[in-house]
């Protein structure tokens, strides 16, 4: 191989919003791998709101990222070399390969894929940890009951998408907020939400009211801010809050004042932080589920995918400002 | 019998902080009772913050009292004429019979108490409605596991005092946040709180940081806003914050915006609010704990008492304000 490797690399922390010179992309050699590694092709990455939390050094549940070392990232790609007892030069490997054309690894969180009826790309959404986010947030913290009303935040996005189509298939009402009347009739028409809320319309209080007649038993909240403070004042009594994420404030150099935690009391909610990689155990049940309801057409999904890993920061930069539809991905091939 | 009954009616809804104006005595002549009724002449009247609620037309868990009603409140007392076949006169008796001093029961919600070692009051604080509070909310919802450290505000009061005797119990590190270097000491040399703040010492980041070396891992919240957004900063993974009451809020015309809600997700914790109405099936395994305590001397507890009905409408405002110190009553006899 007379390739190069191309990695995007952090130049700088961002205060506020990323800019393109936060990043800088850097061609190195094909680095050499020693016994027991393996060197991976990277097809495609993924891009998630988490990663800004990694460009960022305050304390936070995952270790930031250094000045310097290479963005990190879920990838799925396809074995180039292997002196690896367990893969074989083109096996398709899901890992976590980072924002680079090629990655080496030893064999450490990384998977084999060989289902033929699974698009490669859907082990970085649906059947990866968008996905897993989604069933965790939903099923087991939220715990749905056939008859109630979901709201999901993000509602076109990964996450959220997964998340109001499981609420249907539990019997639940599932009402999305997304950015947007095209995004919102993707949410209603394509995912077969029962509903949806334009928040840039900027009624976002009295269309709640009108899509949630009944109130709001759990609330998957990916955004924060004043769409947490707007969904707070309806939930029902002994209602449910999965806090997956807080994408408007991840830029916010002053953070949102929510005010309306009176109704949490009130209301005797429950508002539990969580994240997907504390819940492992879970992640094969989930897969297993979710991959049964792909088959049978009843979980649907869409993907913005960019060219190139020189697209990577811009697209980055446009999913925190909600610029993608659907997950977002780059395309490295 | 030729008393007369006083009564505290409610006679206007405030706005902002009760005032006097707010309430109404009235005499009225002792209310006659059918067949299965008794009357009960009131000893003690508990205050308790839940009640600004129920002054409020707000939607809230419990149905407001109307203009012109008697306040309701929790009372212990003595029935003095019976027909109902399970009480006599004479017994001592706790319920909720009101701002009064006489109170019409018909045996639901009422129960007598002959335990000649456990003072009358009790039963309106360690061994009433607040202990069960305590109890509840740090045990059922806190979960506290041995060396952790629990946090808990209004630490003087009916509930945050018992919240850190048990949290002691329990083998963890109690950490009360008061307001007075009066209470403070208390706090920690009567009732043996590892560490207390005074918050209107002005400094409590710094004062809370120096008092949770290890951070916090269970936050007992009776106050909400500034003070929750504080404790928020230093919550450790994992942790519990059982929402039992929001006093600092109750009064405000504004709420306080809260901004630290980034830790709830970075932390993954566990936000719950609870009543403890709702949780009826576990008073009796409460009490027999802390009446168990409370004979080993490990449960101390201590109390503000106004003295007349009269008293009534300036102790309770005096109570959101702080002025009570420990478990505030009124004296009816």
């Amino acid at each position: 191989m007379t390739e190069k490797n191309i990695q995007v690399r952090l130049a700088r922390r961002p205060e506020g919003e990323p800019r393109i010179s936060d990043f800088k992309i850097v061609e190195t050699p094909l680095p050499d791998i020693g016994k027991g590694q393996l060197l991976v092709r990277n097809h495609y990455l993924s891009l998630d709101p988490y990663m800004r939390g990694r460009m960022s050094s305050a304390k936070s549940y995952a270790q930031s990222v250094d000045i310097g070392e290479v963005m990190v990232g879920g990838t799925v790609g396809q074995v180039a070399v292997s002196r690896h007892s367990g893969f074989h030069e083109g096996d398709l490997v899901v890992g976590y390969l980072g924002w680079q054309l090629y990655g080496v690894s030893d064999g450490t969180a990384l998977m084999r894929v060989d289902d033929p009826g699974i698009p490669l790309t859907a082990y970085l959404g649906v059947l990866g940890m968008p996905g897993a986010t989604a069933y965790v947030g939903l099923v087991d913290i939220g715990q749905p009951k056939s008859g109630e009303t979901v709201v999901v935040s993000a509602a076109s996005g990964a996450v959220g998408s997964v998340v109001g189509q499981i609420a249907k298939i539990k019997g639940c009402r599932a009402v999305g907020i997304a950015g947007g009347s095209e995004k919102c009739a993707y949410v209603t028409d394509e995912l077969g939400f029962d509903a949806c809320i334009d928040y840039k319309r900027g009624r976002l209080a009295e269309d709640l009211a009108a899509a949630t007649p009944d109130g709001i038993d759990i609330y998957f909240e990916n955004v924060g801010g004043r769409i947490l403070d707007t969904v707070l004042a309806r939930m029902n009594p002994f209602g449910r809050i999965p806090l997956c994420g807080l994408i408007s404030q991840y830029n916010a150099v002053e953070p949102y004042g929510v005010k309306n935690i009176s109704s949490l009391l009130i209301n005797r909610v429950k508002l539990q932080g969580f994240i997907v990689s504390d819940h492992l155990a879970h992640w094969p049940e989930a897969f297993k589920e979710i991959g049964q309801w792909l088959k049978e057409g009843r979980i649907k999904y869409r993907e913005s995918i960019a060219q190139g890993i020189e697209s990577a920061p811009a697209a980055f930069i446009g999913l925190l400002a909600g610029k993608n539809f659907g997950k977002q991905l780059v395309k490295l091939i």
